[in-house]
């Protein structure tokens, strides 16, 4: 590969003639596109491209191929696994001026948008069609970005994530040339899934620019609860019961003994010190009902108490607006800190103790790292509050978090359940998948063999 | 590639001192090994092997590539495009000695298989334990084999296809080496997505030996119901608003008139001989009853009359035993008949406009092709009645599923919801994904660049 200076410099009249003054090496523009959401060094790109069609997105492609240049598909910059740093230089490919909902089809309950697009400004789009993209990962992400890194979130346990919500892409390949993957039917079985290949492949085997999206109908009624619990164990075995009795949890969040210290104080709200249950029930006022009550007994018989259920939207918004502000609220504890999030994923019944043993490390090593989790999928997140000028404490927190990742894969899980690799897990793909990163090297080679496409991320 | 009739002379030897008498060139087994369940005509292999390991099948396809043989994955033969034809010769590789459940975990409802095992064998193994793998193509399929051909059917609308339930793969490469994909936790962000990618790919990536399957909790309740209607677009319009108004229909089946009074001579019913809908519903005795009485009043909305519904067992048996036999009962219309079955997918809001299109052309080529469809997902078949050595039928046929394919890709639909491209739909294929199969080729290139797997199936 030539040398990324002498790239960009090849390229730059060339992008210019593309898409004028949509270039920018402004120092705004370079450092708020160094850098995602995470603790990963920033990493800032050659130069800024913001194309408005996918005709763009593929001749600013065919330049960068022929210079030899990087390029960095760049959304909201939302993700935390150093997804955006562009380590090699290169060209970020900002897609939030290709922001539009094109076309929506009430009666099918799709839509297809462009991959700027935000989530809550779509959903508020849907909102008045009484529908929605239920798929939730907290932080406001554009669509695409989305897509590329697989997100999932809170509601995954009902409605599963964003590869599951999404039936077709448009994506601009290594040399320029527009595929439209998937399409509008339900299911289809006509030859590889190009789709899934492209969900949450980071990046690194083309830019996503449009996406076709299944949606949700709006919930008629919505229940939300929350419940205390003495330990993890009898949180997660809760929870255990819950999906084994068939009942449709849409969402179920627990928080730590410290996570609740956070967001009490936070948002202004005065739950128990412990171990704490939020869930969620979507459906007819009947059924919500019902799905409460039946989840509040099961939690009753692992010792879960003080469970409160509301349909009112404020106050369930309240509760709700604490979940979601929990990262900034455990922030907080440490004011100036870094969250390093660490994220693994384990088969359920081994969740508690993972968790358990995770929180005995995170003492012994004097770290803080509150911990919460989408219980019902088996995920969860340790936030370290870390310093990163103080070396020593980074190491601490590398060693507990690699020690995360190793005790899930001893225990069947993966080593992130919805964060990606990025430039943060190389080693742990590699534990994780032998023989599998393989694969994914020889795939890589034969979608981008140039190397061009996020180059870093995923695989080394 | 070395000519078949040389690699194979080449390989045998080898190959029997691998398997010994599981290697088998019976006239038996050549000829039920030549063909799955469609008109395609039948192509014999040189051998069938019936390996018992993961270690044998790796064996068995390192000597198929040195020999430059073809390797015929081979489950239950319950596919229904060629997908099992050798229609270049060489060794089926026949999985139904591996037909063990490895491992099943009650809290985390999921389980790990031999891909050689039947689903309704699996499905009784884990009925004892409230547990269920809901993907229902109809046959007595293979699990290897649904994961293969991305398998759904009459549950898909609530459970999603076999791609929704699995969670990881063993594989076998083209060059021996045996791969792990995915895992247990319900989700995964570490690198691309292999095993979406061998799902669905026929064979010809890889061979599927062990899957890991999602399982979900049985129903505490079931009910079901029919219910008829003056045309299939009063039909369409009801589970259009079943499914806006958030009801989570667990199947939803239209028979047209002609499958109606199939079933009915079939099964012993007396149902009207009219477009009709069966339904059924899952979940808690209040929340069944609730959503036949919901789903009963929106039917009566769009004309349906004659609602009936049942919780009990025996009687929704009959009712659904009725549906699940229908392609036979369609093909008692004509005895001796083969059944063409032609299936496509669109956006529901286009479900009842191609069904009555293609229900003309039917009637205008003078053909027998009752129709039924999954039509929660917008997909549909029609079960052509065909006598492959009348030419001209044949040519009417292949006209009438010509059209069916493009009106489908010209709704935004898919040349297959289901049942895939094996050695039927090539052309297909490339119309409706254009650029998209060159990437295909690529891929297939990278994984298999011998071109051993399952050669002339989704790529010509």
């Amino acid at each position: 590969m030539a040398r990324v200076g002498t790239g960009y410099e090849a390229a730059r009249p060339r992008l210019l003639a593309l898409v004028g003054e949509r270039l920018s090496t402004s120092t705004y523009d370079l450092k708020s596109h160094a850098r995602d959401e995470s603790f990963h060094p920033p990493a800032p790109p050659d130069a800024v491209a913001f194309p408005r069609t996918n005709e763009e997105v593929a001749a600013i492609l065919k330049v960068c191929r022929e210079c030899s240049l990087p390029v960095i598909p760049f959304g909201a910059g939302t993700s935390v696994e150093g997804h955006v740093q562009a380590v090699r230089g290169g060209i970020s490919v900002d897609l939030s001026r290709m922001d539009q909902v094109l076309d929506l089809q009430i009666d099918d309950m799709d839509c297809r948008v462009q991959a700027g697009i935000r989530r809550l400004a779509l959903n508020d789009h849907l909102e008045k069609h009484g529908l929605w993209l239920p798929v939730d990962p907290g932080a406001d992400a554009s669509v695409g970005g989305m897509a590329a890194t697989g997100a999932s979130g809170t509601t995954t346990v009902r409605y599963g994530t964003i590869r599951e919500n999404i039936l077709g892409l448009t994506c601009v390949l290594a040399d320029g040339r527009i595929v439209r993957t998937g399409g509008r039917a339900r299911k289809s079985s006509a030859g590889y899934d190009l789709t899934k290949l492209m969900l949450g492949s980071e990046g690194t085997l083309g830019v996503i620019t449009e996406v076709q999206l299944r949606l949700q109908p709006l919930p008629e009624a919505i229940s939300a609860a929350t419940c205390t619990f003495q330990d993890i164990k009898g949180s997660v075995e809760t929870v255990i019961e819950i999906l084994q009795s068939g009942i449709p949890v849409a969402r179920c969040e627990l928080l730590d003994e410290e996570s609740m210290l956070a967001v009490n104080d936070y948002a202004r709200l005065n739950c128990p010190a412990a171990p704490t249950l939020f869930l969620e029930f979507h459906g007819s006022p009947a059924s919500v009902a019902e799905q409460a009550e039946r989840s509040g007994e099961i939690a009753s018989e692992y010792g879960g108490g003080g469970f409160q259920w509301t349909r009112e939207r404020e106050n369930r918004e309240k509760l709700w607006h604490a979940r979601h502000h929990a990262y900034y609220a455990i922030k907080a504890l440490r004011p100036g800190s870094y969250g390093w999030v660490s994220d693994v994923c384990v088969p359920i019944s081994r969740l508690a103790e993972c968790v358990t043993a995770t929180l005995a490390d995170i003492k012994r090593a004097g770290l803080i790292a509150p911990i919460l989790g989408h219980v019902g999928d088996g995920n969860f997140h340790a936030i370290f509050l870390v310093d990163p000028d103080d070396e020593a404490e980074m190491e601490r927190a590398r060693t507990a978090t690699n020690r995360m990742i190793d005790r899930s894969l001893a225990m069947g899980g993966t080593c992130t359940g919805e964060h990606g690799i990025g430039i943060g897990k190389h080693k742990a793909l590699l534990d994780q998948h032998g023989e599998g990163v393989a694969v994914m090297r020889a795939l890589k080679a034969a979608m981008d063999p140039t190397g061009i496409l996020n180059p870093g991320k995923v695989l080394q």
